[in-house]
Formats: C-alpha cells, sequence, structure tokens
C-alpha cells in the first residue's frame, strides 16, 4: 500500500514538526492584530467611523506611519505564509529527512518572526527585511517545487 | 501504531464538523466578493479603468465608503480565517472531546458570520464588531496553543 | 473502517493533482511579489522609508497605476487561492472521479493564471479579467458545497 497517512503520524518528527511551527506562525500572524490595536490607540487612528466612540478624548487622525507599517507587515504575513502552509503539508507528505524538514521548519520560524521585528516593531535599515523575507521565500519556493515533482500529477 | 490518520476518519465527527465549517467559512469567504461588486456597482467605484465599460452611463467615481467597508471586512477574513484553518486541523489531530470540538467550529463560525454583518451589512455600533471577532480570535488562539503544547516538536 | 486516509494515498489521482496543482498555485502566488518587486524598481516606488536607498539615484515617487495593479492582482489571489485550498482538499476526501477532479484543478490553476495575466502582465479589456476570476470562483464553490453536502456535519 501506498498511503501517504503513515507520514501523518505523532513518530513523524517532520510531521510534528510542520504542525508545532504552523501552530508557531499562527500565533505570530495574531500578534499582529494585537500590535495593529496598540498603534491605532496610540496614535488615534481608526479603521470605521463607528470606532470613534472607542478613543473618546482623543485626536482622531486618518492614518499614521506606525499603523500602516505594522498593516504592510500584517499583509506580507498574508501574502507568505498560508502558502507556506499548503508548501510545507506538501513537503512532509514527500517523506523528507526529517532532520532537514524540521530545520526548515525552524529557520522559516525564525525568519518570519525577524521579519515582522525589523519592519514593525524596530526598523532596522535595509537588507535586514529583504534578508529575513527571501529566506522565507527560498524555503517555501524548495518545498513547493519538491513537492510538485515529487507528485507531479499534471 | 500512532498514526494520526485514524482520526482523519467519516466516523470522527471533529473531523466531520473541521471540513463541514471550514467549507462553510470559505462559502462566506466568497459572499465577500459579491458584496464588494455590488457595492461596486451600487456606487459607481471601480478598481481598474478596463471596469469603467461595464459601467456605462453612471459617473465613476475613486472611492465610496460603503465599498471601502466590504474591503475591510474581507480583509479582516483574510487574517483571521485562514489561520482558523490551520489551528483546526491541528486541533483536530490533538483528539479533542468531539463535543466540545463541534460547539467551537459552530461559534467560531457564527462569530465570523456576525463579524461581517455587524461590520458591512448593517452597521451595529461598538463593541459588536470587536466582541465577534474576539470569539474568533480566542477560538483560533486556543486552538493553535492546544496544537502546539500536544505536538510539541519544537 | 471508514478512514479517509486510503485518499490520502501516492494510488489517488485526486489527491496527487490536488498536491501537484496547489504546489503551481504556491509559485504562481511567489511570481506576484517579482512582479511587485519589478514594477517597483522600475517606477521608483518604495514602501517603506527604509528601501529608498535600494533605489538611489532615482526619483521616488508615492504610488503608480502599474505597481497598484500587480498589488490588486496579488490581493485577489489572496482572496480566492487559500479558500481553493481547503475547498480543494475537502472535495479530494468525497472520493469525487479522479478525472473529474484533475480536470477541474487544471482548470482552477489555468484561470488563475489567466487571470494574473489579463490583470498585471497584458492588460485585456473585460470580460476577460470577470471570466477568468468566475471559472476559478466557480470551481471553489462547487467544491465547497460538494465538500459541506458530502461531511455534513452540522
Amino acid at each position: 500500500m501506498s498511503y501517504l497517512s503513515k507520514l501523518i503520524s505523532f513518530d513523524n518528527p517532520a510531521f510534528c514538526g510542520y504542525i508545532t511551527y504552523s501552530s508557531i506562525l499562527v500565533l505570530k500572524m495574531m500578534v499582529m492584530s494585537i500590535l495593529t490595536g496598540s498603534q491605532r490607540k496610540k496614535h488615534g487612528v481608526i479603521s470605521s467611523p463607528e470606532d470613534a466612540a472607542m478613543l473618546k478624548g482623543k485626536q482622531i487622525i486618518e492614518s499614521h506611519p506606525d499603523v500602516d507599517r505594522v498593516r504592510r507587515a500584517h499583509l506580507n504575513d498574508l501574502e507568505n505564509i498560508p502558502i507556506f502552509f499548503l508548501a510545507g503539508l506538501g513537503y512532509v507528505l514527500t517523506d523528507p529527512n526529517p532532520a532537514i524538514a524540521l530545520n526548515l521548519f525552524r529557520m522559516y520560524t525564525l525568519a518570519r518572526v525577524a521579519h515582522t521585528f525589523v519592519y514593525a516593531i524596530y526598523v532596522v535599515p535595509q537588507p535586514a527585511r529583504g534578508i529575513s523575507w527571501g529566506i522565507g521565500y527560498a524555503i517555501t519556493g524548495y518545498m513547493a517545487v519538491r513537492t510538485m515533482l515529487h507528485f507531479g500529477r499534471f
């Protein structure tokens, strides 16, 4: 039998690592909403008129660079992390070397946390953001190409 | 054997509920495109110059609060629902109590539908939107933390 | 036993096709970042002040229609492709006719590539973009409805 479900096992470190680091990335993306909210509150920037009442006594403005920066970092997560979820799952089903797989998941997660940090928390000059983005991009691309070639059912 | 695939079964109510409610959430997100299109048509707001021909005879404007509101609700879905897809799948693989799992999936789906309703269909004063968003956020966070601790392959 | 994991098999063309075409869609979405970067460089549009140093000697502007166009195409991918990942997986687990499933995955992928082409690479008058978007939308909707009815655990 060539069920792939033997790879979807508590005994497969690659699969467990995929689920663990994907959960961490979910939590990391959830932090973006908190960051956005705190920047909105700090600068008095609301997204909708009905939110004005929540910032009463504060001068309401249309936008602020700090809010926009967190929003861009969040959008960059949306562009990159859901495709990693898919590529990472496909990659686990190609039965990769577990140690390599775990290291790729670790590197990807670290790179995305670093990306948010240098983009939206403590701004570091380029190419800090470019490099952290590029590491995640390269890992996702490697996994997607490997998965596509392994399954190859066009 | 510790295959997790025994949980990926038609006999597991938690898995079937996950797939059912995730499909409903896919359809709910698809509705956002219809809402956007109808608001664009109503107010004559186009996203690209080549769309002008489709609204002929109508005054074309750059943007309108009703269009922007639906777009924000859609973006909020993009920020929240794909991470639920991942967290929910991980959670099902932790072998949760099926009744609790089903209730969490039901609550999450109701909360996201309510979020769209109070944000983009019939605007209700805050904290209606904040509460509906927060319920979904808390459920996703609970599932992601539980999954991370259960698999724990760092 | 009614494990669904027998469908998650190297012998199931529907599952292999799902993984193959989803990987292609991941790579297709990754291309959007390259397109955005090249349009930004061409027109001197930066997203963050710290990027100005990377375009030295060039006049920096706030925005450009070509950059905005690629960004809209990318956002449209984010609105449509992650929900296809979920709907497509659910659909494979309904044990569809493999030939039909493969053709739907092929059509979906072609439609999304065409959407990007007519939206952001070589602008074609409407309804080219609307049709390519609509094909992908209809396929996702069909899969989500079929999955919801098949599992039906409300």
